[in-house]
């Protein structure tokens, strides 16, 4: 199994068939191809070995997606850069997993000089963008040109394809590493379960390329013959128009994505009626962004992916029926075919049904381990279980209701509170527009529960109106006891909403 | 990866979903886990120890469905023993694999008292019947009843899941050895690139549930939750009732099966409209045959799979749309996701487009081996591709057309002819009902291509006149130089036309 073993079934069935569209520029399955084994060429020119790591910090581009093909087909490993990281936080990567070979773009070029300096080992870095060259980077078209093609590596099975690191919102960053196996079992998988990317239509990239998620939508596309239609960024306006100009046909979005997508004046006029599938991930969405993007895409089937990129990444999925379920709805949905979940205790014993544990997750889809960090994945990694850290529990049906994380559950007055329901509630209220619960230190509780909300645009309430608007829903230790109002709450790249920032914004009170 | 997956994620997910109907018994999927559980804990108790074969030689039933799942349950392998098989055959693949425990049912224990002495090691014999015990076996039911439920085994990746026989159309024997893997890729990888077996529905085993065929579909549809329908062996009349009365809306079935279906006066009251899809493989359909079936089936989509055992044992699809095209619809369709086909030469190099060669295969669903044939192995699986034996070519969109088996070509007067295009020919004749074409010694033309005709009821045909029909078709060379009519087919149990046993019967004449 080799992720590259898609590129190859590709060019032999649809060789003229549109891979790639990104702006103006479209490229072909036989383009491609020969696109990848040219820059693979140049890769070992270069010095690169195989297992070698080849970094990329890029916005979106079509080259992205000849980068994650073509270093597989050099014999060598992707390291996809969070573009939304510090210098330090990028160059802290980058020496981790020794990657001496970077392809950068117009947007991230101005972290160059601060890696320089960070990253001694720093070698070869290649311009992949369209605008003026930096200095001391060699081209990429250029070396494009300048290769023939040579024959795909096709490393595979066990041997590792990428190193995802992963951490920005719970600590220092760690590398998961996933191999071809783990890739390709995920993307077959996950179609064998649910149709989640039709057969021959076009996937828009909105969220970053660099994310697993993505990179697994992506993969999916490959298998089942997409057409990748490309934007650089997620923006309300830049997403309405390639969807609209391009029939795009399937998108992988978060639930922040879908509501700014459904809600911006930018977008209103566009037409969107192509779009038939939306897989959505990184959190729940909440009912009322449901409701509205049911209204704004009336074709769209919704399926949410929960899982983590040590999952490669997805480990249950709600199906668009579920989602018409008032229950059902409000969990991540069930095991992939690929993936056995479990509820478990902290000895790793299964608990029983309706009972609060640790999900935890086996199969071909479950990461190799963490860079370079033995213990981590001793930790994450018991008797082939991966340990998500993620707290929750299972129906009869084999829903999993995903809690916070373990760490981040609230405890107040010896009382559990997960912020998930409290969130649920409070985002039905119609004056708030987005909102995030979390454990604030309380002399009296232990913690107390506090909301964080953003208002809808024009509406207003107080935080008396919205602890009488939860009363009737639910118990009232999990009220919360204060309310902040904000005018946004920090995201991560991937969409999580950050609560490790928040709660330290209002650890004081 | 474990076969037995399926069935836990289907315990989590859906435990009162019933899971077989066999006649009037239904089980559910908690049922039939408690009844493997305790099947595979009585295995146990007889001695079987893991990696050890369990055989099976019996009609297909719900019993049949529960031994494919207790076994590797109990930690051992399966071996589903060919029903058309004489005592000795049977006897010599028992003795090959060293298969000591046999389950069997009523249409099979005739067979009993000569395998007792062709296979002294033979020391332990199940009854799986409904109908009266023979001597000297176990009772199924009692050995279910006896025994507590155990713990799966969970053999898994390269563990061997079974050693399925096959030879029956070109000489001894073989024992394809399979594991899990190879299982759950086929299974998840063949869904991934097609639907053929929809979620939630009802499928159809009236193939013979020992061929991996019917083995294949059965974890397709493990997979995809659906209720098996399962009847003892084909008969236009069963297959017709069971497919009205529990609304079966898959199907996989053998062309021959198709046309008996679908011209039977005892199925032609029938309500067939249930029927969504019918996956079908072992030959190509002939379109008279389609254009009937979808005449009598109008809601059925119809989908071709091309395979061997030795590949778990899918290769290539040809999807319903493509049935539509008048040159494609002559293919078996593209390779499966999980598979990468090439036609290849004598030396394994790879031809040009539209040259014939041989089909060569690799994935994850390339058998492990044949059984203890280790110049056998080496012969057919060479630098991990599958040397599958078949004739074929492929096209500009990776359409593979599957010529004869190599061995079968006939070559007459230095040309080579395959006799599925003759036989395509023959079969538009409106008097012709099923055709198969040889080639048989000529002292003029070294051999000499040879049509074998079955009449449709009631019409007549002379040779001249089939001759005639065939001349503006195809190249002179390739009309049958003599015609003989028969009553019927040799058919094998896979519903291939047996066609060493023809070239055997028609080498004087």
């Amino acid at each position: 199994m080799y992720l590259t073993q898609f590129l190859h079934r590709a060019i032999q069935q649809d060789a003229q068939r549109v891979l790639t569209v990104f702006g103006d520029r479209t490229r072909t399955v036989a383009e491609c191809v020969d696109r990848v084994a040219r820059f693979a060429h140049a890769l070992r020119s270069l010095g690169v070995r195989p297992g070698d790591r080849v970094g990329i910090m890029a916005l979106n581009s079509d080259r992205y997606h000849e980068f994650l093909l073509a270093v597989p087909w050099a014999g060598a490993v992707t390291n996809t850069v969070n573009i939304r990281w510090s210098a330090s936080e990028v160059a802290y990567s980058l020496v981790d997993c020794r990657t001496d070979v970077l392809l950068v773009d117009d947007a991230l070029a101005g972290l160059l000089p601060a890696l320089r300096k960070e990253v001694p080992d720093l070698k070869t870095v290649i311009f992949c963008g369209d605008g003026p060259q930096p200095d001391d980077t060699l081209n990429y078209e250029e070396l494009i040109a300048a290769h023939e093609p040579v024959e795909d590596a096709r490393r595979h099975d066990d041997d590792l394809y990428g190193i995802f690191y992963t951490g920005g919102t719970t600590g220092r960053p760690k590398g998961v590493m996933l191999s071809h196996r783990n890739m390709v079992t995920s993307a077959m998988g996950t179609l064998a379960t649910l149709p989640v990317v039709s057969k021959g239509g076009r996937l828009l990239h909105a969220a970053p390329m660099f994310h697993l998620a993505d990179i697994a939508a992506w993969a999916m596309g490959l298998l089942a013959a997409s057409t990748h239609v490309i934007v650089p960024s997620f923006t309300p306006a830049g997403v309405a128009e390639a969807i609209a100009r391009h029939r795009v046909t399937d998108a992988l979005l978060v639930p922040t994505m879908i509501h700014l997508l459904v809600n911006s004046p930018e977008a209103a006029d566009a037409d969107l009626s192509s779009l038939h599938g939306v897989l959505y991930g990184a959190s729940p969405i909440s009912e009322e962004t449901l409701r509205q993007a049911r209204e704004r895409l009336p074709n769209a089937a919704f399926t949410q992916a929960y899982g983590m990129t040590e999952l490669s990444p997805v480990a249950t999925l709600l199906s668009p029926t579920d989602h018409d379920d008032p229950v059902r709805s409000r969990s991540a949905g069930r095991a992939v075919a690929h993936a056995e979940v479990r509820i478990v205790n902290p000895s790793g014993a299964e608990v029983p049904l309706g009972t609060v544990g640790e999900i935890a997750v086996s199969g071909d889809h479950v990461m190799l381990g963490y860079w370079n960090k033995p213990e981590e994945t001793a930790a994450a990694l018991r008797d082939g279980w991966m340990h998500t850290g993620d707290g929750g529990y299972m129906d009869e049906n084999g829903y999993v209701f995903v809690a916070d994380r373990i760490k981040d559950m609230i405890i107040t007055g010896g009382e559990n509170v997960y912020s998930i329901e409290v969130e649920n509630v409070l985002t039905n209220h119609p004056a708030v527009a987005q909102c995030a619960v979390i454990g604030v230190p309380d002399k009296d509780w232990g913690e107390r529960v506090h909301a964080v909300v953003v208002l809808a645009p024009g509406a207003s309430a107080t935080a008396e109106e919205l602890r009488d608007f939860c009363r009737p829903h639910i118990a009232n230790y999990k009220i919360p006891r204060s309310v902040s109002f904000t005018d946004a709450l920090p995201i991560s790249a991937a969409g999580k909403i950050l609560k490790r920032e928040l709660r330290e914004r209002y650890r004081a009170g």
